[in-house]
């Protein structure tokens, strides 16, 4: 008979098994060797490592699942994605730079461009043979990168493109692979052909000869030691009037002739530049995934230290393990419970991913569905924002808990903290990120994403905003199957009624969102700024509540495919600590709208504090669940104890 | 005329303004000479560094200012805690490194040994000559002290100590100055003679010979790379049957005579170690001060990046300083006014550190104002745990708000983090000292502390609380005087009233710790640690909102001798929105329990909002009157904007 850990496992791992266990395995291999042991390496040591394991990686054939079949690739995205999701629990430099080459830079070549580029390209981008970057930040523009400054001129005399940075504000910085490794770079810049700006298109530029030497024109800084991830080779590029040929235009989206005339399926510059981001949502997505995956491996490492070690005695005189206070468990275990709901909700977005790009991104524009790309592309954003605060925080109450032990580098914790802080920031700043979630809402995803600025998304909703829309995915159907088969409730005890639970959260993000459109309906061209900005906190607010809805969502019907009667009753009260905690975390909001009473309120919190006693016995069984392989979590400090 | 910012600057430095200033330009003028720089060393050439730091710093003479004048010293503790805490506004590891040798194993010396060991040690620790460690957290205990297992076995023929490692659990680990540098340890183990066990004492055992080979029976074992602070040379030492002179107790609070008598004026073994700890409580200060100064030093940094940095246009098309949204201001300002409120609290900590021991320790253990001691020994528990958690948010906060740029480490954030991060653990475990506190308040500092454990608290408050007091300081007589001259309010603008935010905090800090009390009465012999132990998150609320409620005074008695009508006026805003803040952060306990009505809460929330703006044009005004040298912050992202 299956454990109840191994019966765990089976629900988590869900849907690409397959893939995780390979994943698992690779890595548990390549730990057993001491290959990820980067603690005390220097940076270029790290870098020389992780070169050799992005080699190990490819061998695997691993990053060739998400490329397409006719190149030698498998077809199929979540895979691929999956599999990033999994690196997440080995070395983060790794998971970085295969993001990199595989994800950014291969997905490029891939999503942008066309049979041209994926013929001479792609088969040598799975192979691992040729490395790129991918180059879109510039020193001066990172969230707004509408506006990055990079130009890329047509000549019509010589048929090329001359790819120019103009000063050192539109430097291309923090580029992975661009100090060591990359050959072609990915570069984003304003296309001008005929005289006319085309907004911002990507281009395939060589950096590096096959020998490794920088090419002319080309300048390459090196970004020296960073605050974690020190085995990836970041650095700034500048190009002094570099020529490429027209076919370097990645130009699924928009294409310039010999004689410089300009063609796109999509008008607007700005739809068309967003079109060309959506593809890209993958990278987003797998950073949510491993930072999951880092959250996992801190937390499994953590809650075994607090079930060993032991600090004061109790009455009896015998010492009592640090996880029995319920100050330590409050520090682990809605952080645990919060770690399962994520999973699901990723599991999720994964799945779609996979159902609405899994035969590739059609040629034809017309035949992609806009607003559930849309509505991809925010989840994405809003799940990325949300795993990698929810990482930050956890892997912090992880080593804390651990006291000074989880300070010392051989304990892991601090790479894991120093390596995924940059999450919050790389793939969209979250803070820019929860916003975009807000405008799609506001919109229902119908705004063509055309422009960032705050003033045309308040402009966009005093005209447009019909209300909240709560959209039906099979998560949701299953929330209101549940709902609608529960009776109102009125005691405390309701607190533990997912039914009721499942409304709150709904009824938050309907009341949150239609309190902004009003607010925002008051701005006029004038004031438009003020009035958006003002709201900023709200704007956040209603980001995360409909993203926390959403993640709830994909908890409930999880548990409603759990066919293991243990399982589901554990997976009940892992739900009911994350709701709880979720709510006690915001209560104030809900008693200032009236939505919890003070008793229901304290009930909330008290309900937190008897599920962190209830949980405490399954704690290692729920970290244990997350298989992470044992090489990657059994630090010295486990056998000081 | 004096500008608003030398101003602020003035009332800042205080009482120790000369002090500031000369650690300020030693700083400066190592900086200047690229002596502070440490991206990128290994951790071999970082120690390094940091040693001839410490030699540069002992030349200053500024580690004398807390000895004793007979030896060579100032005998100005004040001075010397604030002399640490401006070596926070450089390099960590150099003020941890400072902190070990002249305040934990410098202090030990001075504070816990006699004329013998005075005369025999201090000078040459002041001057550097000695250097030493502390060694007291052993792999099996931090948090629980009062239970290392070390051993200190008087012999009666040679008049010996045998100092013992009884097994790998009871080695000392983590211990500053071991793996390097250090000659002689301060070691805390259970002192046994004949055959009798007294408890924890402490004894100079010297772990090197000068010329830096490890002595017999010492094993050192180094602790290799950390998060951070890696120019601190931590290690584990272990003692196998290591023999030292009866004199190398150091027998202020005990001793043994030739014979093997014991005799000490302290007749329990916990109340003896808990008073030899209480002596030491300039380390919890001197760490809540650095805290603070690297707090200070993040939030200048990021706030005159987000002044700089711009991204979206406005409406007419400029770019905007990210600083002028009010998502931005939120991450940094609220954090910027806590940071001045603490501040503030800290001033007045060591002022009563000074003034309770500013003569030195007297010989004679009744002449200590024990009820006095008490009070200062809780106050820099919760300083040193809320000044750190404080740190390490606010540096969180500023790196995610400086974006990608931050995670480069020349731009000094990623090393704040990562040295400030043990900080919430080592000088005690932020948590646990909390717990300290809240015990304090329940026994009204007249427990002897003898015991830490849950039990004792709770049988004794069962016993003997009586209610919350709040103790007249001289910051609380301001407090209320200004309560008293202020009519009772009852509209949403009373949230900008002090009279009214003063008898908030004080309210909370009342209802909470006498609502806990209430809880623990229903302990029993049977139940007391279920008891406590449940009540864990009411415990850790009461010890923090006394502390704020203490913060909150400091900061009122700050303004009140501010003298300057601009400055106090700022100020005032400055302490508004830290109020409001601390309040909105806590608002579903003050909605809970009556004490805010839903339209109040909102007008906090709102408050905030407005008070970021207002502040929002003197943000530069409030880094720059820190006065961080222009060294230590003008990172080279300031100059790409």
């Amino acid at each position: 008979m299956e454990s109840l850990t191994e019966v765990l496992t089976r629900l988590l791992d869900g849907r690409w098994a397959a893939v995780r266990r390979d994943v698992r395995e690779h890595l548990a291999a390549q730990a057993a060797r001491g290959a990820l042991d980067t603690a005390g390496l220097d940076v270029a040591a790290h870098r020389e490592r992780v070169a050799r394991q992005l080699q190990a990686l490819a061998e695997t054939g691993g990053p060739r699942l998400g490329f397409p079949r006719e190149y030698g690739g498998h077809g199929d995205i979540g895979a691929a994605v999956v599999s990033f999701e999994m690196l997440g629990f080995g070395d983060l430099s790794l998971m970085v730079k295969a993001g990199v080459q595989w994800g950014l830079f291969g997905g490029a070549v891939h999503l942008l461009g066309t049979r041209y580029h994926h013929e001479r390209y792609l088969p040598d981008i799975m192979s691992g043979a040729l490395l790129g970057c991918f180059a879109m930040t510039e020193v001066g523009h990172g969230s707004d990168v509408q506006h990055l400054r990079t130009t890329a001129t047509y000549e019509k005399d010589t048929a090329e493109f001359v790819v120019h940075t103009p000063d050192e504000a539109a430097s291309k910085t923090y580029i992975g692979n661009a100090a060591r490794d990359g050959r072609v770079a990915v570069v984003f810049a304003q296309l001008v052909t005929g005289g006319e700006s085309r907004g911002v298109h990507a281009l395939l530029v060589p950096i590096r000869d096959e020998h490794g030497a920088v090419l002319p024109g080309v300048t390459v800084e090196d970004s020296g030691v960073k605050a974690g991830l020190n085995g990836v080779d970041n650095g700034r590029l500048t190009f002094d009037h570099v020529r490429v040929p027209r076919t370097a235009l990645l130009n699924r989206y928009g294409d310039v002739a010999e004689d410089g005339t300009y063609t796109s399926r999509i008008d607007s510059d700005g739809k068309r530049f967003f079109t060309m981001l959506g593809t890209l949502v993958r990278g987003r997505i797998s950073i949510a995934g491993s930072a999951a995956s880092a959250t996992k491996r801190a937390l499994t490492i953590a809650v075994h230290y607090g079930d060993r070690r032991r600090q004061f005695q109790n009455p009896a005189g015998a010492e009592i393990p640090v996880l029995d206070y319920l100050t330590h468990q409050r520090r682990l275990l809605p952080a645990l419970a919060t770690t399962y709901a994520l999973h699901f909700a990723q599991e999720d977005l994964v799945g779609e991913l996979h159902d609405l790009q899994g035969g590739g991104v059609p040629e034809d524009v017309a035949e992609v569905d806009d607003v559930r790309q849309r509505e991809l592309e925010s989840l994405a954003a809003g799940m990325k924002a949300l795993a990698t605060w929810h990482a930050t925080r956890a892997i912090q109450a992880a080593r804390e808990a651990c006291g000074g032990a989880a300070y010392m580098a051989e304990n892991v914790l601090p790479s894991l903290k120093a390596d995924t802080d940059v999450f919050t920031t790389f793939e969209g700043d979250n803070t820019v990120l929860l916003q975009l979630v807000a405008k799609g809402l506001l919109t229902n995803y119908r705004l063509q994403f055309e422009d960032l600025s705050p003033l045309a998304t308040a402009r966009f909703v005093a005209e447009q905003f019909v209300g909240a829309v709560i959209e039906r995915t099979a998560a949701r159907r299953v929330v209101e199957r549940l709902v609608d088969a529960s009776p109102a409730r009125d005691d405390d005890a309701a607190v533990f009624d997912r039914a009721w639970q499942c409304k709150l959260f709904t009824d938050r993000e309907s009341h949150v969102l239609d309190g902004l459109a009003r607010r925002l309906r008051a701005a006029t061209r004038d004031n438009a700024f003020e009035v958006f900005n003002s709201a900023g906190d709200h704007v956040l607010r209603a980001a995360r509540a409909h993203v926390e809805r959403l993640v709830l969502d994909s908890f409930v019907a999880a548990i409603d495919r759990c066919e293991d009667d243990r399982a589901r009753e554990l997976l009940n009260k892992v739900c009911d600590l994350h709701v709880l905690s979720t709510i006690e975390a915001d209560r104030a909001w809900f008693l200032e709208h009236g939505r919890l009473t003070s008793g229901r309120a304290k009930a909330v919190v008290a309900g937190v504090n008897r599920l962190c006693g209830e949980l405490r016995p399954h704690a290692r069984t729920l970290v244990d669940a997350f298989a992470v392989p044992e090489p990657l979590w059994r630090v010295p400090m486990l056998d000081w104890t």
